[in-house]
């Protein structure tokens, strides 16, 4: 059992789901959305966390699947929110459809989710629903947190860990939890897979930050510097405006402030601004200390050490992913 | 046991449900929309469906609301699709916050739905979410035909009633079935109850129509000859497009294409048209039909007959209300 294996089951699951025909602008989104690919992360870590404890981990494939449709759906409703033009190189289904197909579209796709659940035995079901409620929600609430900072002129660091907390660790935490509960492993080994997932999320999203400032183009995908461009509040420019002082405060404020620029020339300036305040430094001390807490929790699973190895790999790959 | 009694359990359950503090744009919303009353049809119908086998109809409140939930979860993205400014008379979520909250929160609503079904014993809980889902997603579908049919010139009266039959009547069969399937009434039962429930939904919807132009004002409290106004296609102009001839014609396609007109001028002229058409007699006759078909239905049920009347004089209330 290797994580390609695992990936190839799923995406060949993923595939063959079936989601309803008619009327077509209910389904099609849904199809289309499953179809744009990625890395299919959180199924994989479901998956590997159930080999921890059983040899038949392909049996939790839907359930597992049932993360990404609840991933997929989070994606679809955010794009209308946040307005965004682009999901993973392609037209978001709001952009394709309109915003009232995204949003009904959107719903049946939670309510697949679940469905997904429903190939556990029953006596599982009460924990996994309840817990999958309870993160379901952390999820949303991260995501209005996220859009109640864009209206606020200053964001603690604090703050911005406990969002990206909700918004992104919480589901990674889920994924592999989940793994846990559906193999029936010790309880003290679901909470610690939860605490590696959330743990992972969180450093998971800063390295999203650094890369986004100080990726390479040419393996990043996305625009480097769409974030400093956006004034986006990560947790790069948090830690810079708390930083700085005196002329790299002023030119900060300066490039914030600004609504018209060249944006290579913004994303230069700030950028120098983060290099002379040693932010990259800062931001990948506190992702090397969420990364840390993680294998920590990883360690001390109650599960074969081969088995554990090859979830430690795929966190390993997580952690220096360059994209 | 009498529905006043039903009625009073339900609003004090639905008044104490908690739903989370933080942020307070996602949970707020819950609680306005499930603050503004209504008639909490569909889960007095599931407990009433469920006292016709069990004394301990009280144990099954909250899987009754989730029904209700749910329902206000459709109405609040209903409203931001339709871009209504009310509902029942206070400002829809979307105009009091904004449509991402309506969205987001909505969101939550609905994962708040499948957390009352945790109530149950966990092996009725494939059974009842499995078609809890497939009710959802009925519900989904019937309000996308519901926005298609708005940009098509014409819609038959088979396709009006298979939409009706998923947008609105899929949740009162659901709101039954479920009232058997906690209790653990016969398969049978639960099938009657079902049709049932999507016999009174279509008659119900019919009758709307039916109220929209021929309702007293009084009573009503929208306002009469709304659908009118709106070119709306209901049951009532799907029939009378099909069945007008010469002038009667002509006038309906007048008013239809009219884009600046007396508000009560139109309603009057094709309310006169209707009546030269004998539109309501056709409306009634095809809601009675189904009103019929539900009765027959609940006649076949195996329960008790005195708990049967408590049902019976419900659906009965539904049958003849006015507003």
């Amino acid at each position: 059992m290797d994580v390609t294996q695992v990936a190839s089951v799923l995406n060949q699951e993923i595939a063959s789901l079936q989601y309803g025909q008619h009327p077509p602008e209910l389904y099609e989104p849904i199809r289309y959305m499953m179809s744009l690919g990625g890395k299919r992360l959180r199924p994989v870590l479901t998956l590997l966390a159930s080999y921890l404890y059983t040899d038949n981990w392909q049996k939790y494939t839907k359930p597992a699947i049932a993360v990404e449709v609840f991933h997929n759906f989070t994606l679809m409703h955010d794009d209308i929110m946040d307005a965004a033009p682009l999901r993973r190189g392609n037209p978001t289904v709001h952009t394709k459809w309109n915003n009232n197909v995204a949003i009904l579209s959107g719903d049946v796709m939670l309510v697949s989710a679940y469905e997904l659940f429903l190939e556990l035995k029953p006596e599982q079901m009460p924990t996994v629903i309840r817990r999958f409620n309870r993160c379901a929600s952390e999820v949303c609430e991260g995501q209005q947190l996220d859009m109640n900072f864009e209206k606020i002129a200053t964001v603690s660091e604090e703050d911005y860990l406990q969002m990206i907390g909700l918004k992104t660790a919480a589901l990674l935490g889920f994924s592999l939890e989940l793994g846990g509960l559906v193999s029936e492993a010790p309880e003290r080994d679901t909470i610690l897979l939860r605490e590696l997932g959330e743990s992972i999320g969180i450093g998971f999203q800063l390295k999203d930050d650094l890369l986004d400032v100080f990726g390479e183009q040419a393996k990043f995908g996305k625009q480097v510097g769409g974030d400093i461009i956006a004034n986006k509040k990560t947790f790069l420019l948090i830690k810079a405006l708390q930083s700085a002082t005196g002329e790299d405060q002023a030119q900060l404020q300066h490039w914030l402030a600004k609504k018209e620029f060249v944006a290579e020339e913004k994303v230069k300036a700030v950028t120098n601004i983060y290099n002379r305040l040693n932010i990259r430094q800062l931001c990948e001390a506190k992702m090397n200390e969420y990364f840390a807490l993680g294998l920590f929790c990883l360690e001390k699973l109650d599960a074969p050490e081969a088995r554990k190895q090859v979830l430690r790999e795929f966190v390993e790959q997580i952690i220096h992913r360059e994209n």
